[in-house]
């Protein structure tokens, strides 16, 4: 994507995309095979950041090629790319020799005169250690842009998260990026790199899985929260396993992690999907092993699991559920279900939900009761719910967010404005990019 | 309450309850009217901290008058007022017309001729962002201090913590606190608002729902302990959801989190109760489900649920549980019950147990067992079980901390002594005063 | 173990157990002897770390006689003990008397001519506060060498984490130990030590059972990753429950946290072990309740529980699992087993994936596919299982783990050589220390 040098960075307020692709194969013609087909990725297939890899995917012998085919490829492609292009180089907090080459790799691929410089948007850092580090590789950044002719800070920087240095270091980065003395401003992403980070962290499992990270995942979207960053987990390896992959992002976006790496572009569909609320919203039902989605049928919610029954008895109600059976009257059996079920917005319920805040607000008033009403269908028998929900401007506030995202995607991604369109219908994608303007 | 200016804040190491209510309602005659009845609660459905909530409780339109309905409400019934009195004022890291407007609302709360400094024990700032925010907001009370010939640091400063900055900035408390240049000294409470730190950290969850936040909570509960101060955690939105209120807050006490948000005075009685020991201990079992709790009867112990059951065959039993058939002897049975087994002494338990130990090392012992014995009905089945726990220092330490808070209570809310002695006998209360004294 | 000063810290990578043992018993005529008994420790029993402990574990009134005995027993035994000796001494940031104790105990025990100092690797200082009571602890340990003769820096010092501004230090230690007013470099061991921190914090459960306290494990971990020092978890209480004490070290592993305290010789002997890898592979299949591991037998691995049912049904197959009934075909059913199926590597299999890495690696190639196949056998049929996995540099760097343990261990505790041979037999021994030197 073509950009001015000072609207290079903090352009996406949410990336969901961090895709590698490998830059150089071992041998062959074409090393710049790979490369070429990513960099030709277009609408939920192409991510919000590419990175082409010149560290990890591309083998120690064949980095000064990997630099000439970003240059080459980025040159004649660039221009088109819908997303933004940060390549990664080599660094190691361990080790100045990698670091120098780091540098030297920047240098070429930003030279003015191999043309792919007015394409990339900024720089991605491995193995960063602690804030002293970071400063390192920002200085080197600054040492490309002022060889180069370009504005100091114009290129950003992102960093991967591999060490607890490093983990340690996102405390810093708000009264660090402030100093006179560094362009820290230009930190951009920050980017958990769990497989070395378990390494560095001399971690180990039974299986060789890697383990969670809980407290990393929250750490990175914390600092990136503090520091007006956008926080990415790290690769999933496991590429066949689809769910798993959802789950995963699921978990993130709980913790305020809207993106996440892919490695291949059947994962960028994926991960460009996931934060988007779908297009239809549906009930979901606790029954005692797992949340449920019910399946929608005449107007009503159907429970299709054994894990939960339910029967008519008298007057009354017998429910089984977790290995008990209660007896319940019609009030109680509703509450008790009210307690179980729970509503997925779909993107038309956020968009009436915030639009009525929003003229209630104009009207004056401070907080209003919004009512979701749904009939379940268990065993056969229908029960009717109704759940009152009060807004405020805390609660409106919290459910823009994935408004927000949609919009930021809206205005940086008009080649999925096609796919946007298929999945919502013009006229509530219409009202979304309206919400709150 | 009324308090000397140099006992106002520290006053309390136990906050049970952070008790927030509507200062001014939208229109009409009595705009003070909730706040009036607020002011007027006692005993169990009295706060520890009452916080007149002139922000996000009360529409910006209507704050100058909150203000006045504050200072009207405070001065009239503030003496009698059980609790302390922490006023929530508007505040905002990015916004200095707002902490400008913050400024103003505290000089005029705290102005002497208006009648409700004297009740007034400190100020609840919210939206604070890194540390040297709440320098500002420090500052700002000692301005309003020095305007008004109150001592420095006489007005405490609680904080509501929602956003990345200030979860950070609590780890940084403890070494700024004592710089000669600030009276953050003044800290008091640390207060967890999850809703606002949701949208700071720009999280989703498919259902709206909030999430848990464990690790901020961590760090909240840390970040009171380094400085010497009270976690108390946010608002539970479902009030009708009771029993999700407690597991909360027994999670939360498991954290060093001892108070909670409460936004009813049915949450207050709740919040206030939680963190004492039952009035009589009683045995959990571990039924593979969930730790049922087991019903007293005739000295036995009965388990009544059906996820676990017990039989004899010949000389031994069998054992159905998880899934899974065990043949067991007598002795490998106890040892299987006492696995699953957990009591959860009374108060009456733990004062006998500390009395014991504290005779105990007066003799010179440095450890004890103490033996807990219970027979255990399942099926119909009575088996004994006798468990010891050996007692030193660390343990008894350890266990005196629901003591200490009973202390603390017990001290400072002379309008529970009655549901204290009504709840554990004036006898137990007697004893549990005395202790460690 | 006698060592030159300089190389005394540092010495292990890795601490897999923790040993304290009662210095002083109460009275009686030899108050040494169980100091004398731990001190004559060897082989898998013999710990990593021995800890005299002459601060919880003895009484306040003989910790005089305590610091006597350790001289005396460590004098006589502490040239043939196979591990390090760090006697714990007391401390505490709140209390000067007990610091300025402890600088006295650490004088006597290192005084030359009292023939201790020779075999002391170091000191273990409790209750710790924040950075600041590093440094004085720091600098005690500079006084007791400067007064001794010894090398600054050439006694270690550990820390036991057990207050919450200690675990802040954490975060600040690998900065502050880089300065030259003090000699933080012997930092060694951090040792989380729950019952005191849960007091601490003035967390509270029901049955007094300890919490788990995740994050702080995680942050120590991570201190220690980031300043070069090794992470201890702290006493499991419940020395007969040694299926949990296992839970907790493999979770603790998880974490990066390889070390644990061993109260007695039989959890040192667990805690021994518990890091190393099995002496030979297994499957996992989880059955919907747990992980389960499946029994060898001819070349099958066995499922021999019931929650998982499976049976052939015309062309394919019926699983019935999680309460649930899944029709697949034979495809599909090793899709759903690969899933649920994980494998367990024994210490040949981690040796041979890495010696054939090492190979592809020497003969150019970045990155090769492992294969692993396995038939299982479940209610009689038998299913034909292939996973592949990719592995490169960062895939072989992270298996290193369990070697990089290995050889510490191996160099390091010449009397583990023999239960070494015997558990994984002596040529896979030989090749696992000569891996990637």
């Amino acid at each position: 994507m073509t950009t001015d040098p000072t609207d290079r960075h903090y352009d996406r307020e949410f990336v969901r995309t961090f895709f590698t692709s490998p830059t150089a194969v071992e041998d062959g013609e074409d090393s710049a095979k790979m490369l070429r087909s990513a960099a030709q990725l277009r609408g939920m297939e192409a991510p919000d950041v590419w990175v082409p890899d010149n560290e990890d995917a591309t083998a120690p012998s064949m980095r000064d090629q990997g630099v000439e085919n970003v240059v080459e490829v980025v040159s004649e492609h660039g221009a088109d790319f819908p997303g933004e292009i940060h390549p990664r180089v080599v660094w190691h907090r361990d080790d100045p020799a990698t670091r120098y080459r780091g540098l030297q790799h920047m240098l070429a691929m930003a030279d003015p005169e191999a043309g792919a410089v007015d394409h990339l948007d900024g720089f991605v850092i491995p193995e960063v250690g602690d804030i002293d580090d970071w400063k390192k590789a920002d200085e080197v950044l600054t040492m490309v842009e002022t060889e180069h002719g370009l504005d100091e800070g114009s290129l950003s920087m992102s960093v991967i998260v591999e060490s607890g240095e490093a983990e340690l270091a996102m405390g810093d980065l708000r009264q660090e990026a402030g100093r006179p003395s560094n362009n820290l401003e230009r930190m951009f992403l920050l980017v958990d790199g769990e497989v070395d980070y378990t390494k560095d962290m001399r971690a180990m499992t039974p299986t060789g899985e890697l383990p969670e990270w809980p407290e990393l995942r929250h750490n990175t979207s914390r600092g990136a929260s503090a520091a007006g960053l956008v926080a990415v987990d790290g690769p999933f390896d496991d590429i066949r396993d689809v769910e798993g992959y959802r789950d995963r992002m699921t978990e993130n976006r709980a913790m305020g992690m809207t993106g996440i790496w892919s490695l291949t572009p059947g994962q960028v569909v994926e991960a460009n999907t996931a934060p988007l609320p779908p297009a239809s919203g549906y009930w979901l039902l606790d029954d005692g092993t797992s949340e449920t989605e019910l399946r929608e049928s005449d107007g009503r919610w159907v429970y299709d699991g054994d894990a939960l029954a339910l029967e008519q008895s008298g007057d009354g109600y017998v429910l089984r559920v977790d290995g008990r059976e209660q007896e319940l009257s019609g009030d109680d059996l509703r509450e008790e279900l009210l307690g179980r079920a729970a509503y997925v917005p779909g993107m038309d319920d956020i968009v009436d939900s915030m639009e009525e805040f929003e003229a209630a607000k104009e009207a004056g008033k401070g907080a209003i009761a919004m009512t979701r009403a749904a009939t379940l269908e268990i065993d056969g028998l229908a029960v009717d719910l109704e759940a009152d929900r009060m807004w405020d401007e805390a609660t409106y506030q919290a459910a823009k967010t994935p408004i927000d995202l949609f919009q930021d995607v809206y205005e940086h991604r008009p080649d999925q404005h096609d796919a946007l369109a298929d999945r919502y219908g013009g006229e509530v994608v219409e009202r979304a990019t309206d919400l709150g303007t």
